[in-house]
């Protein structure tokens, strides 16, 4: 991609306003954590490891913001900050890693002049969103030896450079097989209700030159069942320690229609998605959105005044149904509690 | 529903423009069996009873216009027409049942003077539209049977007044299971690309004070994951001999969902939508529609312009995957070979 998902200059975090493309290219820039949080929330950027690097930025933002109150009251100020950050969003956990790695820095730097430890903040970020380009290319990389020569490949949301700082997780994975001469075909689901596979994706893989197909959603249990699809590539906006994985809703409906249709079903993610404070899916908290996310599209409404509505924007893909998750330190497969744990650095929890 | 969905008054049929709702109500008139074929294929008018009953009167329109061609001029004009009716959408057998019965009627009174077999394509055509109000109440009925007393009902597309005559398949079944006390709630699917549960469905839902909730066609799976649905009732637009059921693309999906989940899957239609020409759901045509209904929303492109699109209406749904089946005849259980062909008033084949 020519276009920088997200970047840090002049001061100004500059980010693609997702909201608006294809149809509209358009910056989004936050001078202050505030409009950080605004467009977290409001989905200006989007993709968990995008989040993370956003809102690594935001924490510097913070600081620079308070960089002239005492000490106490920096630190009170910064740590709502952080609150309100990392609350933007609940689901992706890349967004509280993030933040939790800039706060390490900060605590680093508590004795040190405040000047000093702002730069160590700003470099902090800048490391953040630099690692997770090479992490992406290292997914990549071992994501393609699970690729065919040949391969018809269903992906679902945005995991291109658009859901990351460059690059992509399941869409880097595609780029990388597609660029190592292999021959890819890309099903791409529409991914309502914010049709971030029409918007985006389809944007990403025009732009690629990869031969795509989009698809309704509910059209690709029907591709699947028509023995169209090899392979099913996701991301993750936070997997649990047994390799649950929650993300955008619909993951989980795919995950069965594969399992059933023996298509292997890989998800594609960086370690940092990995919380391995949480033990399954059944602890992840699924963020719900606004109601007309579905009742309108832009300005029109669609769907009668006095309906109501339940719109998860994520939902949770059990272990069992996944493959192998695919991660910058490589591919972890069942059980995925030790391969998870040791891919973390971590000794993996005795067998019961 | 106090809107009528087709009604043939001051020799025109009259169909509620279902691409307009629930925004406008607006009628659209068929004076010739052209308009009747574009509203078909442009889906004015659209769900499988409505269409066979569309198609019925299309049929006598094209007789009226032939009227005064010579005999031989005059049946081949016909059955030209009727291709045309035939072919608007390859994949509801209804329309191919119902214009059956027309050519049944036209081959009867061959013999008979022009205004007498005028009259009894007419009288024919009013007879299908008012027998598919009766069928659809006692299908119901039938259905009504299965439905436990505070149920949460999933269901997908629109099968209400708005895609038969009157009444409803499934969405019939919900109005009976309502309207007989019993405490019901309903998750609709919005059934992209064209919407029909977030139009119609929920328009409906609404006038008839059902409680209900408007979900992307992704979060069913969550829906169901979560143990929010008892069960799940479809509609159907061509069901083989042996219960493979085609119906609206993402109706696989769901009976595949609600088997892993344990769910009741029904799905609710005339015995006119059970095609024993028809082994198995391999054989059933399965109709591609075109692109921009995924890639524009209204104008507004929403995917990029180079981006290839696959987009079938419909999908197969397994017998396997099917709990019952709920006609006007009764409910058909598996194995539906026999069950089926009973209720069809034929003696089953020999089981191998």
């Amino acid at each position: 991609m020519d276009i920088e998902t997200l970047s840090f200059r002049d001061g100004r975090l500059r980010l693609i306003d997702q909201r608006r493309l294809p149809g509209t290219v358009e910056f989004y820039e936050a001078n202050t954590y505030q409009d950080v949080v605004e467009a977290i929330r409001e989905m200006v950027v989007r993709g968990a490891p995008a989040i993370g690097a956003a809102g690594a930025y935001g924490v510097y933002l913070a600081a620079r913001q308070f960089r002239h109150e005492p000490e106490e009251e920096f630190e009170r100020k910064l740590r709502n900050a952080v609150e309100d950050l990392a609350g933007a969003r609940p689901t992706a956990v890349n967004l509280t890693w993030a933040i939790g790695r800039m706060m390490d820095v900060f605590s680093d730097h508590k004795e040190s002049p405040r000047e000093q430890s702002l730069k160590r903040l700003r470099e902090e970020a800048d490391r953040i969103a630099q690692e997770d380009v090479e992490i992406n290319r290292q997914m990549a990389r071992h994501g393609n030896e699970i690729v065919p020569e040949d391969a018809t490949i269903l992906t679902h949301c945005n995991t291109g450079s658009l859901a990351t700082v460059g690059y992509g997780t399941a869409l880097g994975v595609i780029r990388e097989a597609h660029r190592s001469g292999k021959n890819i075909e890309v099903y791409a689901d529409e991914t309502r209700p914010r049709a971030q596979g029409a918007r985006l994706t389809a944007f990403e893989l025009v732009q690629e030159d990869i031969p795509s197909k989009l698809i309704a959603d509910s059209a690709a249990a029907r591709a699947i069942q028509e023995g169209r699809i090899d392979l099913v590539l996701v991301g993750a906006d936070r997997v649990a320690a047994n390799g649950d994985t929650a993300n955008k809703v619909g993951t989980y409906m795919l995950s069965e229609i594969a399992r059933t249709h023996g298509v292997p079903f890989y998800v594609v993610a960086p370690t940092s998605t990995i919380d391995d404070e949480v033990e399954s899916g059944d602890e992840i908290e699924i963020e719900e959105r606004a109601p007309d996310e579905l009742t309108h599209i832009g300005d029109t409404r669609i769907a009668p005044e006095e309906i109501d509505v339940y719109n998860p924007a994520f939902d949770i893909t059990p272990a069992e149904n996944i493959t192998g998750i695919i991660t910058e330190q490589g591919i972890a497969r069942p059980p995925f509690e030790d391969s998870l744990a040791r891919l973390k650095g971590k000794t993996p929890p005795p067998r019961s």
